[in-house]
């Protein structure tokens, strides 16, 4: 791979930016280590955007919000980079996300920039893949990242955890259980938006607003912040620029009290813990002498003829 | 602390059982030496029991429940130990399971032996002490284990993560949320038993149990063994004796499917991986230089001056 002209993508060129993604997702530990020389260098430039998670299950109607949220936002002069984690792509080989089809119009917007989930990655998963990623876009001046994520499983705490603003989007009245909402959901969503929102659903999603505004007036979060919940039609393109403006109100309120910054440091220390770890890992799937005596010593677990607790100290005494 | 006769731990010497579990549960690096070589000597008389873990929210009546359940083992015949996995402990300084006060009852029967919840513990915390109890019980010749642990958290994971046969208590009608019901649980549990069956409400726990019947038929585990709603009274101690033959028939169905001692090999592999990562993280926390760095590294990180990863690669480098 031929090396990246930083000049270039500090400048926003599609292809610059495109090829140091390309860096940042290969597994080739050199690939890795240039990725590292990039990020390092571009670090100053990162940092000034504002990064919006978006959630929901699959049939929510996502992509189109994406898209008509994006259409909207270059609309008001802004550059929009739309990221995927997709839980899916690295165990099944399908995405849930099928990024290929979707958002043609904002595609074609030179102002966009959307890219697939990354594959399968041996470091850090998906998932800081898409963080990395993050920042090089952020490098080539785009200004609102979209992190987008199926609401299943560990994606949604991945992404929130990497995100100033976490949005789940909802259908009218659907039911908790369908909808996703775990008890944990109503801790990490800064709002709620019901989408499809439109025709003879209208009335359905105020009322589904109406639900789920008491569900939050129940769990406080007693901070400078609580959640909203809106509705809007993503279908016939209303109330979007409303959402941009709760998002606008939020970033302001969270920086007149703090509170913003100290959450992406808190977000970067806990993303450096998980990589410690990640990285132990890394070593001891790669040391030959872990590798040779793991099978034995797994074996004699299972044989009951020592303990785990040994068996682990024997493992880790080998690093 | 002088050392353990290991012929008289075998024997069932309660004092030399006692002596023994102090010594996994302290947190000094030369007890914890001692402690994994009993554990590695007593280990071919170890297995032998069956280990059933027993949950369920506060207030469902879990000691009264583990106090009549034991009280009928030991009448058939069986030594029985009851340990205990509670959340709380550590981090509240109180205990949710409130150790001391219970089952007087079976805590005066020769043949029961009841640990409560160890303190707080630097290596593997709460559930690692409790597996290790379990194996010392087991050599001294105790051949019903109860684990019993406060629904709610991980726990109830790690609890089930360590025994053969895994029973959540409920009261009669209580609603889902309230009891504690995640999605999880219904994987977990291989029994819901509904305690409180008695009085006036018996038709209420005939309907809960109706209702989760339908529960479990909708989730089929797909295995030898569907999971069963049982009701019970531990007050009246009625049922109780049908809770141990449905275990029993468990157990043999997990047998005749080699199905049992294969979930114990996993178990153990798990634990072992389980370990493994906890020994490293142990060897950071004690590594003077990391300890030194760690400060530094994490500012840049903070100040964005150093990224994540490679902050992170500079402490992994130090070991």
């Amino acid at each position: 791979m031929s090396s990246i002209n930083l000049d270039l993508l500090r400048q926003g060129n599609r292809r610059a930016l495109a090829k140091a993604i390309t860096l940042v997702e290969s597994k080739l530990d050199k690939h890795r280590e240039q990725a590292q020389d990039i990020l390092e260098q571009v670090l100053p430039d990162t940092g000034k955007s504002i990064r919006i998670g978006i959630s929901g299950i699959p049939g929510v109607g996502k992509s189109t919000f994406i898209e008509a949220f994006g259409l909207e936002l270059i609309k008001r002069g802004k550059k929009v980079a739309v990221l995927a984690v997709d839980p899916s792509s690295p165990v099944r080989g399908g995405s849930i996300l099928g990024d290929k089809t979707r958002m043609e119009e904002l595609s074609r917007e030179d102002n966009a920039f959307i890219r697939p989930s990354p594959s399968e990655g041996t470091l850090g998963g998906v998932a800081q893949k898409t963080r990395e990623t993050m920042l090089l876009c952020e490098s080539a001046g785009y200004d609102v990242i979209l992190v987008e994520t199926v609401g299943v499983g560990q994606s949604e705490y991945e992404v929130a955890a990497m995100v100033d603003f976490f949005l789940v989007l909802m259908i009218p009245n659907a039911g908790d259980e369908l909808q996703g909402i775990k008890r944990g959901i109503m801790e990490l969503a800064d709002a709620l938006v019901i989408n499809k929102a439109d025709g003879e659903s209208i009335n359905l999603a105020r009322r589904t607003k109406q639900h789920y505004q008491n569900a939050f007036h129940l769990s406080k979060h007693g901070s400078f912040w609580n959640p909203r919940v809106e509705t809007c039609s993503a279908l016939e393109k209303e109330r979007i620029g409303d959402i941009w403006e709760m998002i606008c109100e939020y970033q302001q309120l969270a920086i007149d009290n703090q509170a913003f910054y100290e959450k992406r440091s808190r977000q970067n220390s806990e993303w450096m813990n998980k990589l410690i770890h990640e990285l132990l890992e890394l070593r001891l799937n790669q040391s030959p002498e872990v590798q040779a005596r793991l099978p034995g010593l797994q074996s004699s677990v299972i044989n009951n003829t020592c303990t785990p607790f040994s068996a682990a100290k024997q493992i880790v005494d080998l690093l």
